[in-house]
């Protein structure tokens, strides 16, 4: 981090008031399940194809089905579906096809599964400040992973959105009634919550996630790159606040 | 309606300042679309299976994948694909499923179809009332539907649920710091428009659309059957609400 981006880091902690947290993947493990899963498909397909190229056979299906699916397990199943079929040239069963809706119904059914630190640090957080949950995807599966994590208490608004545009973040901030510069971001994906948050002149804090979806893998490029800092867990956000908050002061 | 009924909704259309309109079916068509889509579906499996029992097997997978889905597109496209397998033995062949599959994107890509009236009356009424659109199912879906619809500026909220129980009303009135006494309810379904929003003290206008999907067929019963009024289309509401409040402010 250079010493500009952290005297500007030092003067906005000094007034941050509201904390937005994203959620699958920085609170909460997703993107691990969504791999389990599409290595069972891997599986299920190699009597067909080997495991050559499946992976990357579904991502082009995904990308293609974003406009009619958005995001979730819902339309990941169904572009599994879609690329069974079209990569087995319409060979695959239909037995083995359930097998893939089966694999649907146990994602939804899987425990949350809170990341190190969340269970402590989103909770003490929440009082001394304002936390917002801003999540992306399908309000059914995100709804009652909220309401599953023990966490829903925490937050004074949950927001589902279909997708996290700089737009998006602009209208939730003015419906709440934040002002930018008093708004902190935290998150694992650059595309989703760092970057978008950053060009309206608020902070970031980015968390990586070990695994990331190719999709949320952006780069983040030229002055929204100063804007942010990374961290490696959650656990380490209220020391990180705290002594920004400090700095702030004595700036 | 009883004299009874008919002077409770003149004292409180005096004092009606928010209305909420559901979407689906209401201000647009919707169970249509599902209709027709379920007679192609009926077609598709005719070979293997006769016309007899497919929807009411449908029906039931639907019902069963509630919980796992919850309601939209995606989630019945998954139920048709899986009542295919089921009743076809796993006998129907992978381009069938892909044929399913299309089915759902063409209900995507479908346009907006307003109902009679809803184009005219919406607008109106915004111009004195608060406007709040309150709709269940899918957000991706609901998103795409209201960014089409031409309506979204006349809505002050929009707030898209994954159900619509009396619970889900208490906090949504609460959240806009909505008196139900001040609130008045428009739809087409008994089960999610209108027996939830009765039961707290507020108001409600049935419009019935001519299909209703089984699910959402619930008789409403007890007190909650005098707490509203039914219309034949959204036209006669600017009327009805106009009437009530002159009568309101002469008892």
């Amino acid at each position: 981090m250079s010493a500009t981006s952290r005297r500007k880091w030092g003067k906005m902690a000094a007034v941050i008031e509201v904390i937005g947290f994203d959620a699958d993947d920085t609170l909460w493990h997703s993107e691990m399940l969504y791999l389990r899963v599409q290595q069972e498909f891997q599986a299920l397909l190699a009597p067909y194809c080997g495991d050559d190229g499946v992976l990357d056979e579904l991502y082009e299906t995904e990308m293609g089905n974003l406009p009619y699916y958005g995001y979730g397990i819902k339309g990941f199943t169904l572009s599994m579906i879609e690329t069974a079929i079209r990569i087995t040239g319409g060979e695959i069963g239909a037995q083995k096809i359930q097998q893939i809706i089966e694999l649907a119904k146990e994602m939804r059914r899987a425990p949350v599964d809170l990341l190190p630190h969340v269970a402590e640090v989103v909770p003490a957080l929440s009082e001394s400040y304002r936390l917002i949950l801003i999540t992306k995807g399908d309000l059914f599966d995100q709804e009652a992973k909220i309401a599953n994590s023990g966490l829903a208490a925490c937050f004074d608004h949950v927001e589902i959105v279909t997708d996290k545009t700089p737009d998006v973040y602009r209208r939730l901030l003015a419906k709440h009634r934040i002002d930018p510069h008093c708004f902190l971001m935290v998150g694992d994906s650059l595309r989703s919550d760092i970057s978008p948050v950053v060009s309206l002149g608020a902070c970031a804090v980015h968390i990586p996630y070990p695994i990331t979806w190719a999709h949320e893998a952006a780069p983040v490029q030229g002055d929204e790159a100063s804007g942010y800092v990374e961290l490696e867990h959650v656990g380490l956000l209220p020391d990180f606040i705290g002594g920004l908050g400090r700095s702030g002061t004595g700036d």
